[in-house]
């Protein structure tokens, strides 16, 4: 991930790309970011310190400082970050100074939710086309858009400049789905069904799994369950562990 | 998250909880490994290899057997993981040997995909009760299960043992349904509103923000296009780019 360039070298047009290459995790923070500025920007406020914008933001004063670090924004000692510049350094690097075209496949309870949800349209989205492979779900009208049937998908991702595909079919129908999307010419595929796509080079995959959220919530309750229990319950539960859970051999592992 | 005993230490009953404290990263990534388990089991497959099940999983098989290894799972060389036994030990230790009750506050569009959300079901949890503040919404059945007042959300979770909360709500009215969540004993909560909650310690919050994915799919769509860009193109990006990116600063931040 880490580039090294000399100095100004980046002042040669064309000679580096024009993004850095941010952490992955430093890309994921920048939304709750921006969000916490425009809600910054929205209350009147034209500065703000990183401490401040840390807590709106949900994470430590010292990551955000980091983070904004890659952008080369490094704040005014004493007066913090300039709330304006810094929205246009995000939305720039995030690519949301262009509204891009969303292709929805799938048209289900999820697929209603998504085609209705208006945090896309306020935050540099559109969805421009729905999809189902259904053909009695054709023509349905969600949100001022009608159904197309999926063998429509080449055209209108051609004719809306569409780059990003959502996926909300089940799980069987996904990978063929983002076949199809793929083909079509989509680069960047947001998938809500239970499975892993195998895509192209090239291709980026975020995955949403409700009930993986939920599960992992539940290793979290079921922990504090146990840390709360009193020691027979607990030794209860060490017996209740199919084999091997806690051998010496896992205690070293653990913490590594 | 790291702790350090003396082997043997964890056969002394409540000497120690009776789970690892396992890093974030393991535990987000044990329910894949058990989606693609249960396939494997679907399927047939009494036993697996690391690199067949890592292959299922979407991780590399390195990453997956020093995660498996948390749980003293080591696998047996020439044969791989037993499935069965695989499956028990990752269900007892993401809690799934019991069903959890898990509440929905919310019934707008997406609280009724969520509410509709077989996924749910087929992976150890029951949603138990749906609650709104609409008053014109009380009594509508969804996934037949009638949506309760808000009220009445602190004798339903007493009754329901509901350790789980789902907010679904609009953004400005999520802290506030945290508070009754937590007043109400409920202990992790699943927010799909895009603001940040502010919660006691011992309350475990796990995010979905809809617009966020797209945002970071945005930022790989910008960036693949910088990156493809001609000369000229990535001239004409560097000089549209507000202030500060491209400092020799920030050069040299990148990469740290």
């Amino acid at each position: 991930m880490s580039q090294h360039r000399h100095p100004g070298a980046s002042d040669r047009a064309g000679a580096v790309p024009a993004l850095p290459d941010l952490p992955e995790a430093t890309v994921a923070r920048l939304p709750e970011y921006l969000r916490a500025l425009h809600n910054l920007a929205d209350a009147g406020h034209e500065t703000v310190s990183s401490e401040g914008l840390a807590g709106a933001a949900g994470v430590n004063s010292a990551k955000l400082r980091k983070d904004l670090s890659h952008l080369g924004s490094y704040g005014t000692r004493g007066v913090g970050y300039d709330v304006a510049l810094l929205v246009d350094q995000i939305e720039f690097v995030l690519g949301l100074t262009q509204r891009r075209a969303v292709a929805l496949v799938g048209v289900g309870n999820l697929g209603h939710a998504l085609a209705g949800y208006d945090g896309f349209a306020s935050r540099g989205f559109r969805i421009a086309a729905l999809f189902d492979a259904d053909a009695s779900r054709v023509g349905e009208m969600i949100s001022g858009l009608a159904v197309r049937h999926i063998d429509e998908l080449p055209r209108v991702a051609a004719e809306e400049a569409i780059s990003i595909g959502v996926i909300a079919t089940p799980a069987p129908a996904a990978q063929a789905v983002a076949e199809q999307l793929v083909a079509a010419g989509v680069t960047s595929i947001l998938n809500f069904a239970p499975c892993v796509l195998s895509v192209p080079d090239g291709v980026d995959v975020r995955k949403v799994d409700l009930a993986i959220e939920l599960q992992i919530l539940s290793f979290h309750e079921h922990r504090k369950a146990s840390l709360t229990a009193l020691p027979a319950a607990g030794g209860s539960a060490l017996t209740a562990l199919p084999g091997g859970l806690v051998t010496p051999d896992t205690q070293e592992a653990i913490g590594t």
